[in-house]
């Protein structure tokens, strides 16, 4: 018999899992959402085999992906706790490993991150593709639990790749949350000036790609923000370092070597840019 | 008879440029460049009728656009002054205004900026549909020069646009050089890691495209950025006070209106995102 896998938080990435996982034909899919709006959507779009709107539903799985913004993550491993399969395995699919690692206790529990999303949200944004070739974070705890969770993953289409909670943290606080945080920040510049006509019709690619991820769903950036809180504050300040050289930089010869580092060391990073 | 538009320094704006006015059939379009394999290279792509290495050249020509590097601009058309016709017009490509505009004098001059680019450099990447429905800015100076420039891009594709030197350095400033700095701070920022491959590893498309334009070439940046200075640090600091604010509110309740805020004024700013 399949293993079920039942997905808390049916948005954008817990739809896309569960697409995935159907299509591979190897999981039953059991979706728990608040709305039953969220489960005829994930339904009709393939996400999901069974929806339920209880979290004491998650007794019938195998395995439990809680997909709902990190700071819910821990108040719903408290709720379903007492409901869970004697050898059910619980993980998340959250921004922030930290947080998950310290405080949960009592459950199989392995940390995952799938580097996937977009600004968009919502199981309407869901796409089975979502993962494929896309890297997820695991924070190995308990070896056959860590197998069970690789396991899915790869069904997804994803690449795992194991590190502790720390290390991502740390990593994602630069590789991610400070960008976030930039482009809200330059958004704000924009945003603040008198001139709004002229401003607008200037801006084109460099400001469009540069903002593009202010357009994410604070709901969902709030708590990821303030659960890295010191890793963002120290990538922060390793930014305003770094501008503030590049300012000195600006009226002297040495700019160009400067920004001849920056290329060569990011034209390389992505196959597509 | 046609005009015949002379472009100096065939590049990836150059290029598009010589493409489009030739596939309007309303130009013949001259290419000037350093080097011959350019001019080989333009001649295939179609992106002119005839080449020169030679600047004496511009004595055929009823619009001269310089398309080079914006601190080549100034001594090239010191160099072709006295090789010009009597009603020739001359104007340029370049990302910053003022600097023509003060220094330009002698010659029935039009300063443009056309709105379309790419951190890919050369007539190799340049394209007939560069500008198309890009906007190009237009520096009024002479009403009669100015509409022969205004037609030469609409027959481009692109939608042109009046305002002055000062407004538009000041609003690019904002919307474009700045985004290109603050792109190569972040990509610093990872330079200096000690965990390169863990770094690398939790990429997406946050740091992919906030970093994209750290991509683009020095040889074309360091010129831009130079000639803008004082509108650029002022910039630096509206992004340094805009980055302190939100980094003060991290920690606080009001975190989440301000990214809703930064979230609903980027939303429409583009019809592709």
């Amino acid at each position: 018999m399949k293993p079920t896998v039942a997905i808390i938080g049916i948005g954008l990435i817990g739809g896309s899992l569960g697409q995935a996982l159907r299509r591979s034909k190897r999981y039953r899919v059991l979706g728990i959402a608040r709305r039953p709006s969220t489960l005829r959507d994930a339904k009709h779009l393939g996400a999901i085999d069974a929806g339920s709107t209880n979290l004491t539903d998650v007794y019938q799985a195998d395995i439990i992906v809680i997909a709902t913004p990190v700071d819910s993550m821990v108040p719903i491993i408290q709720q379903i706790r007492p409901f869970l399969k004697s050898r059910a395995i619980v993980t998340d699919a959250g921004s922030v490993k930290g947080v998950l690692d310290q405080q949960i206790r009592g459950v199989r529990f392995v940390g995952a991150h799938p580097l996937a999303g977009s600004h968009k949200t919502g199981v309407k944004s869901a796409h089975p593709d979502l993962f494929r070739g896309a890297t997820c974070v695991l924070v190995p705890q308990d070896d056959s639990a860590l197998k069970a969770v690789r396991d899915m993953w790869k069904a997804a289409g994803a690449r795992t790749l194991e590190m502790s909670a720390r290390a991502h943290d740390e990593a994602v606080a630069l590789t991610s949350h400070l960008p976030h945080l930039l482009a809200h920040a330059l958004v704000h510049v924009a945003a603040r000036r008198p001139d709004q006509k002229v401003l607008k019709s200037l801006m084109a690619g460099s400001f469009r790609d540069v903002t593009r991820v202010a357009s994410s769903d604070p709901e969902q950036w709030v708590p990821i923000f303030q659960a890295n809180l010191k890793n963002l504050r120290r990538g922060i300040r390793l930014f305003q370092k770094e501008l503030n050289r590049l300012n000195t930089e600006l009226a002297k010869p040495s700019l160009r070597a400067s920004l001849k580092k920056s290329q060569l060391y990011r034209q390389p990073l992505f196959n597509v840019i």
